[in-house]
């Protein structure tokens, strides 16, 4: 196969193998009967649906996960969970090092993709602080849950809940096991337990290049501009829109944190989204259209493309240097930021349009954007008609998932390998 | 004065407080009985709106223009749409040059920013041209509709509405004389109107660069790369549109076409907006959205913008140089593409977010959208609630419009005159 190194299947393209094959098998487990609660019979697409909203971290569901599956089936969704927040790429390596496995660069180019790395130096090191980190917050959101779950629940019965839970926040997965599509509703006024949630869902949507250049530097002046623009965005956008949910819906200020937190995009709700008011959903749009931070386990366009966009306003505006920190944002990041930014868009918006024209009218258009974004940013948070979608507005919900998780960049430049090498002479157009 | 040059008023400034004056000097006129038919009281509101709708050759409307307004003010509310459409800065300048005044460099440049120009150069060419083609192109559709309103009014009556409808069709300003909110929907079936009114429409909605390039040059090979992306878009856009519309609304073709055509950014009408389907009017609202082409009467984010940023797009996915016709689109071209782009959603999104709010609830987020949208393209299409918005809500879509019209461009680049000199060292951020 040497023969032709250009037709090699490209890393991007391994992602995306290795995320099908592992949704098409979870699909499959979900849908044997084992996995089902007895007297229960549910259509393969339900099945499929749950095991991509499983992988992708998303949450969104279309039938009641806590009603439907056994405890087999929610062992098999909480483990499709931890496959898909590691990301496939960072479990293959881990589980190759646990092995004593030689790893190539090719293998490495998997993880770099998987978390947008820019260079193959230290993958190795990432992923093993990856699994190390992810273990550690998640035992430990595991014991404190515990001991609240405890006061409701028999010992094991506890402990699956607060396992299943930390598991869920800290890969920003917000799966509901509650029953009833009530997701943490009942703990709205549990100070400990929202507080608990809302660390898990933070740290593992600040992205594991931040954690540890907090980690080895510890003080705001030696952290790289990366770090800070993901902080800066994260103080910035949490407060926003707590104050934001506090205004338009008259929320307390514990429920309008852990809805500004969980919107982007963990996807717990402790408030009725559906009975939030347009602009207070069109609000919870627009956090999980931004969502986490790159290399973290939350998905959205993420904080720093955001705030390159915003830089890049804010020059065009002010006529100076796209600069933060004394550092120039590269024309390249700030170029790649716009190119997410639209290309996510375009895919929200095509989505959207497709389920709009085939439910003909059955869900406003508000509704359907909100289900959208939420699919595309893997929120999971939803109006409530998730369940009510025809076979073929699954479906897309579905695409638009796997390419949210998948980031469109990674799916977009599976598409071609090499560059082209043509250069054209260059001529103005104007603009605007 | 002459000892501070840095402080003395911009091109952009010259062509705000311009466009403001003549708005501020219509409401006026239109808010004075001496415009107004017999027993019609208005507030002053409407009256600013009115003015400000048609000097921004929008066509939203918060009254029933024909209800409302006589003889007099409605040849105001003509001269206001020629104003705009002309442009403030084009109409001082050949004002001046009738005059045989000398127009120096800084007047010169209120026109440039007024067109877009890339250099001062020509500009008085520009100007001359653009004056003496539309006046062409006006009365030469103010003939042809004359014969069609002749069959249904008295001669004189049959003048001012071909007159008024030619001028609207021309400057893309759509504003609706018929009463009734009933814009042209009492001509659906007359393929001369229709074709007369869209003709008009695309002549003046393709901006005089690319009608001079035509003009000089004749042949496709010949023309610049400018003038060919705004033909192909045309193309593009009006096809898709057309299609989409019979599509999702089951229409016939010529009304779908028209409907096509005058979402960008004409505004007239001759199916019901606010019957057709949340889909349909979302595809209204892309097309609004994208407007016209640079350097014309019309509004929107402009065809080449659009352009730009899918080549852009396709560069990234196909990794190749952003390149057609053999030419490359240069960065600083897509990048202020990507600018325009995002600060236009802003200005739409932040404007119909607080009308949202402020109605509370009466309409729906999408038919706010929609009207938000339409001011801002300058297109004037309606859902029908703009009449029953609050004051508030009015005053939003007004500086919507404003802006525009004026695009947000210039007015951002208004606020500071000269660039920075700082200069930092670059660094890489994580995107995506
Ligand atoms: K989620
Ligand atoms: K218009």
């Amino acid at each position: 196969m040497k023969m032709e190194p250009k037709k090699s299947i490209l890393p991007n393209q391994y992602l995306i193998i290795g995320f099908c094959s592992i949704i098409t098998l979870g699909s499959f487990l979900l849908f044997l009967p084992i996995s089902q609660r007895s007297g229960i019979h549910i259509h393969y697409l339900d099945a499929l649906f749950t095991s991509a909203s499983a992988v992708c971290v998303t949450g969104l569901v279309t039938l009641d996960v806590a009603a439907t599956f056994n405890l087999f089936g929610r062992t098999v969704i909480a483990l499709l969970i931890l496959l898909g927040g590691l990301g496939f790429a960072s479990f293959v390596m881990s589980f190759s090092m646990l092995l004593g496995w030689n790893i190539g660069i090719s293998k490495r180019s998997v993880v770099r993709e998987a978390y947008n790395l820019g260079s193959l130096k230290g993958t190795l090191q990432v992923v093993k602080t990856v699994t190390y980190a992810s273990l550690i917050f998640e035992v430990g959101g595991t014991l404190i849950e515990f001991f609240i779950f405890r006061k409701t629940y028999p010992p094991l019965q506890a402990l699956g809940h607060a396992a299943f839970n930390a598991i869920s926040a800290f890969n920003n997965a917000g799966f509901d096991l509650m029953g009833g599509y009530r997701s943490l509703t009942g703990f709205r006024g549990n100070i400990l337990m929202n507080l608990t949630t809302a660390l898990l869902i933070i740290i593992g949507g600040t992205g594991f290049f931040v954690l540890s250049d907090i980690a080895r530097n510890r003080r705001w002046k030696k952290l790289s501009m990366h770090s800070r623009i993901v902080i800066l965005m994260n103080l910035a956008l949490i407060v926003t829109g707590t104050l934001g949910i506090i205004i338009l819906e008259h929320t307390d200020l514990l429920s309008s944190f852990f809805q500004s937190v969980t919107a982007r995009t963990a996807g717990f709700n402790t408030i009725d989204i559906g009975k939030m008011s347009e602009p207070g959903q069109f609000l919870m749009m627009v956090l999980m259209f931004i969502g986490a931070s790159p290399g973290s386990t939350g998905g959205g366009i993420k904080t720093t493309t955001t705030f390159a966009m915003i830089i890049s306003l804010g020059s065009m505006i002010f006529r100076r240097e796209p600069a933060v920190f004394q550092r120039r944002i590269s024309n390249e990041s700030i170029l790649k930021a716009f190119q997410v930014f639209l290309l996510a868009l375009l895919v929200v918006i095509l989505g959207v349009f497709l389920i709009a024209v085939s439910e003909a009218g059955r869900f406003s258009f508000l509704q359907i954007s909100f289900e959208g974004v939420s699919a595309f940013a893997t929120v999971g948070l939803s109006t409530g008609i998730t369940p009510f979608l025809g076979s073929f507005s699954k479906v897309v919900l579905m695409i638009i998932m796997f390419i949210g998780r998948l980031g469109p960049f990674t799916i977009a430049s599976s598409l071609r390998a090499r560059e082209s090498v043509l250069k054209y002479v260059e001529e103005q157009v104007f603009i605007g």
